[in-house]
């Protein structure tokens, strides 16, 4: 039986600092040159070169302003600020590449349904089914501030308001044009066959609408979808939407129970435990040799900020960590918007009394995750082991310096994978990214998918009798 | 004295059918590949080998279902739906080109400023300053369906929320992150100074906003600003915020006095009259000579559909004119949502008494203009002309046989407008749109542009009194 092949996305960001922060100021460093296409487009060949399933990209709406409570410090850092739109790169990479798939994160809270579907059809159309949609409901008062309200929404109120979103959009991607609305009859004049096309009604708590999808249906339809939620309310979301999952990577027994929640909800609502991918954050520091590795490694850590990265876990915890000592016990109100951010820390990041010094601990490379580093076959070790003890599918490499980090990883780790028949020797020839990650022929949602229930018509054509 | 350049713009939408409806069916027509990458690359770079100056993308969120009162000829003739998202073909053009600007449309009252704004930074980054922006405020119920609304806004109170909303978008583009702000400056680890980096606060009658802009100072900040209303309440708006204007090009002495209304209105608030850039609509069938041209007209025709072309016009009058024999006199009620486009018509294309006749008269390829048929001298005499005597600065070439018009329009008429010494030879070497349209060292908006006069703080980075 062939071994099960890891999979692996490229974790990036439309920004300069993204998790591990301070980076930028290394010499050999080319992150401030987000700006320029030709970055996103020679990242992108490198990555396929890799055989990458995925670039992925993070975004946030706002600016972390809860440490010192303002955004000095990310501003100083560019700790994810600025911040340029993760959505229009996607274009110029995917023009030069023929098989990655690209992960784009949006907020449904405040993306208006109609236009975003628009958008994601777009573009798995022009990346010929290669997209990814990352859902986030957003967490940042800052970012309802820019969208004119006084705060942001009640944690469990996002929630319920991205299911009634996700039921408007699949409509729309679903339901709207069947398979065979669009003819492209030239001799008969017919571009569209009117009574395929459907209006889609929605009257749901948080959102109306009565129209019809202005895209025709793209190849994978629904993008494939990902999330990370990590709360309780956050984990159903997923195992009810997600086809594939973000995961911290601190530690493979608390990950792999977390893997094993994910899959038993997912069965839980009608759906097989491997149809959610699973992937691991971690960050890799790699060398010809171990000692190679542990060099660099240490040059890297004197460009990083662990302040930058402080910065950054005050806004994901809504804990302002400049008031407090570095031996101090670290108290909190559990409120309800932080809920979710509190849960992680607590399952996933530190053990024990919190204090400032513990934290700090973790920010080697100015983020979170301790990095794991050494020559390649250290690595593929520690992969493979994650594979195997955590459940995981694959990993979310997260950047160091740049792009460096991934040409590295391209260089020396990605040989030492397939060598062990664990990393594919090439692409999946199936075109989409759905295939590519679940199997030829699976371009669409399958039907147990809560998305695929929306469909009113079957791939034959015939009227189901379904109502919406 | 060297003579008056005439500009250019190559006038399109992300979408198969745009104003010279059915021509789709014609054998040589690509435009049912709208969809792939390539087919907007190679565009691009036949538009730049002919040196034009711009590529604009219109927009619709809505269909057409007036006519007959519902969307199936739209839909079976293509009529703008499927219509996909125009500035997602923007950074895949950028990339394969280096002088062409992007002109995108965006329809303000549905795309929150914060977010929108981003993205149009975004753009502007991307393309090292090639970005316009056309601003619609819509005029479709099938839109605000798709909303989530019953209706459209009305008309007057969609330009008084669009005032409100160049305000906000003025304020994060101008006013949020001083020229100084950004420093990358590795050595001190200063990515931005944060005091030069101002939190937005505006609470309009529309739109409240307190937040700083996501993105870093793009090359032009507000991207080129263009617009295309014709009504009175539009035209003042155009005349206060636009940079470059699209008119009907149906009538010269028409034309004229709307672009001396125009301009004389620019004046009025306190801008120069060649502050805006004028662009008429015109439809070019050109041939190595008048008969080639003739007889490819003839064969264009054939392929043309008038019916797509009246069920376009139906939505943008509000009339359903499937309810009119043809010779029957048309009346209308003028409600206040159609009012605009009442004026558009009764000031340029029809005179006299209404009828469907004379509107399908003027639908030769499926759009409302008469195309201008000719050998290469002729198609220049008449664009001369209309510089001449209607006082524009350029055209909007309107496509027909796709990209068959355009690759005509540059091997054929460019060269004969190249010797006549009307038209570039070359691009200006200053890289951004603006300072192409309007000369070198105007890259951002010019002091007296009301979105300039939102700089609370001079170029040299001190600061100004003035208040927001």
């Amino acid at each position: 039986m062939p071994k099960k092949k890891i999979l692996l996305n490229a974790f990036n960001m439309n920004a300069v600092g993204h998790i591990n922060h301070g980076l930028w100021t290394h010499p050999r460093d080319r992150s401030a040159h987000y700006t320029d296409l030709d970055y996103w487009t020679s990242l992108a060949q490198t990555l396929e070169r890799g055989k990458f399933d995925g670039i992925f990209l993070a975004d946030i709406v706002g600016v972390y302003d809860v440490y010192e409570g303002g955004p000095e410090t990310p501003l100083r850092e560019a700790v994810q600020i600025p911040i340029n739109d993760p959505a229009l790169v996607v274009p110029a990479m995917a023009h030069v590449t023929r098989h990655i798939g690209f992960g784009v994160t949006s907020n449904l809270t405040y993306e208006p349904p109609y236009l975003f579907a628009r958008r994601m059809s777009t573009l798995d159309h022009l990346t010929r089914g290669r997209v990814g949609w990352n859902i986030v409901t957003g967490y940042l008062d800052s970012a309802a501030r820019g969208m004119g309200l006084a705060q942001q929404i009640g944690h469990d109120d996002r929630y319920e308001r991205a299911d009634d979103y996700m039921d408007v959009v699949y409509k729309l991607w679903e339901q709207s044009w069947e398979d065979g609305a669009v003819v492209r009859d030239r001799a008969a004049r017919i571009f569209s066959q009117s009574g395929k096309v459907h209006r889609v009604k929605h009257d749901g708590p948080y959102y109306s609408i009565d129209a019809i999808h202005l895209s025709e249906p793209s190849p994978q339809r629904t993008p494939v979808l990902y999330q990370a939620g990590s709360s309780s309310r956050g984990v159903d979301f997923a195992a009810r939407h997600a086809e594939c999952v973000f995961v911290g990577g601190q530690n493979k027994q608390l990950t792999r129970s977390i893997v094993e929640d994910i899959r038993a909800r997912a069965v839980s609502f009608g759906r097989a435990p491997d149809d959610i991918k699973i992937f691991a954050g971690i960050t890799v520091v790699v060398g010809e040799t171990e000692r190679a590795a542990q060099e660099k490694f240490e040059e890297y850590r004197r460009y990083a900020s662990a302040e930058g990265g402080i910065a950054h876990f005050s806004s994901s915890t809504g804990i302002d960590f400049s008031q407090y000592e570095l031996d101090e016990p670290i108290s909190y109100v559990k409120t309800e918007s932080m809920q979710s951010a509190v849960e992680a820390i607590s399952k996933k990041s530190v053990s024990g009394v919190w204090t400032k010094r513990k934290v700090l601990e973790q920010m080697t490379l100015g983020g979170r995750a301790k990095p794991v580093v050494g020559s390649p076959q250290q690595i593929a070790d520690e992969l493979v082991s994650w594979i195997d003890e955590a459940g995981v599918d694959g990993f979310n490499l997260t950047r160091t310096v740049m792009p460096e980090s991934f040409e590295d990883f391209v260089n020396l780790v990605v040989p030492e994978l397939q060598n062990r028949g664990v990393y594919k020797e090439d692409y999946d020839p199936a075109p989409t990214l759905r295939e590519k990650l679940f199997g030829g022929g699976r371009a669409r949602l399958p039907d147990v998918h809560v998305g695929a229930q929306h469909r009113r018509w079957q791939e034959n054509g015939a009227k189901q009798t379904v109502e919406a």
